[in-house]
């Protein structure tokens, strides 16, 4: 199975050409927040190293989210671009487990991958390898820093934070609780490899069209548009708006 | 400091391209070993993205070995053409210490990387995490697989192998030693970016021209005049031939 796989979540845009379980190509670019420049000229070029034309893809697996609001849909729109007009599969998988598997199945710690989110929040799950598969013993969720840190102390085991610590979350990483430890920056960048790797294994979505970005919060025009219509609730803001 | 980094030891070729600990951009190909034809459109490559021209760049850090014969050879020299042309920092690493790096910090067990080199033979070394710092446990060397796991055995803590199991090496694989887990392939493919890392923290060479690969073993050449010659031994092959 011929897979293209695909992360823009962050600030990291990570591009991975697998073939069954192998890898063949891949480029990540961490300079700055261009993936729409970016994206689909490295996917051209890495088909081109590879000799794959984009009919020979099979599968397109995207790093649905959570993440930067413009990253997760620049992903997911040309995910399902791409699927749609190939006629190939589309699987998406949480941006934030993606980060968890750079840490090795013998692990026995619970692993909390995090995403700032500025203002002391951050998108952060909890996984963890039971039997070689990565379990989800948290949900990915979007909160405070600090209530992250207050239920992690709670657990009893001991939990691996892996994730980039901005400068406005450092104040937070100084006193971590006993029982957790940060991974250092390298282990936080997501491998597109993994996200090739778990996507094989997932069932594709059945239909392409009403497949959305994991927000994990209302999106910035769903804010603003409750401020301009406080008290009305709409069930999919998309659709209605 | 920005730092080019290099790995093209086995059958993957990477390049990545660090200012000071950050990742800008760094392209993985794991198609074919023609890794002469790739590495200088690579780099070309990379640093037009990252819009750093060559002068621009302060070091060179090159996984210097144990690999492939021609892989070595064409990073090692690679590596000192632009460190010497560019008049810059030049810093070899072990092959096996970045596939090592793999594994985070917070693993207590052996962490024991390796190379298929045919014939039944592996290069491996043993590593091991102390107080944030990878510290190596046994030198890398050149050795029978069986051997390998015979020594594995006898040490009374965990042990994670990492590396690529050909299907000439399967067979060995199949039946471990209790105290031994192999991790899955996608932890074995080397990260340039932690190549980087440790090439920052790494004096500089003081003198480009005698930087040679890490063979571990007599070149192919050695080995063909040795038996053209036999009984005579030499110091140093490539000076006195």
């Amino acid at each position: 199975m011929k897979v293209l796989a695909i992360d823009t979540s962050n600030h990291p845009m990570s591009v991975a050409l697998v073939e069954d379980d192998q890898l063949l190509a891949t480029t990540t670019l961490n300079m700055v927040r261009n993936h729409s420049i970016y994206l689909m000229p490295t996917i051209d070029r890495l088909c081109q190293l590879v000799k794959w034309s984009p009919t020979d893809l099979d599968r397109v697996v995207v790093a649905q989210g959570p993440g930067s609001y413009t990253g997760i849909r620049i992903a997911a729109t040309t995910a399902k671009v791409l699927a749609d007009t190939l006629n190939i599969d589309l699987v998406g998988v949480s941006s934030l487990e993606v980060v968890a598997r750079n840490v090795l199945p013998m692990t026995t710690a619970i692993i909390v991958p995090f995403f700032d989110t500025r203002r002391g929040n951050v998108f952060a799950g909890a996984y963890q390898w039971q039997d070689g598969q990565l379990t989800s013993q948290i949900a990915d969720q979007h909160l405070a820093m600090s209530d992250l840190l207050t239920q992690l102390a709670k657990i009893d085991q001991q939990v691996i934070m892996v994730g980039h610590v901005t400068k406005k979350l450092a104040d937070q990483f100084e006193k971590l609780p006993q029982n957790v430890s940060l991974a250092p920056r390298a282990y936080g960048i997501p491998s597109t490899y993994q996200l090739a790797l778990v996507g094989v294994d997932q069932p594709a979505v059945k239909e392409i069209d009403p497949f959305v970005p994991h927000y994990l919060r209302i999106t910035e025009a769903e804010a603003n548009w409750q401020k301009l219509h406080p008290g009305v609730t709409r069930k999919n803001y998309v659709r209605e708006v």
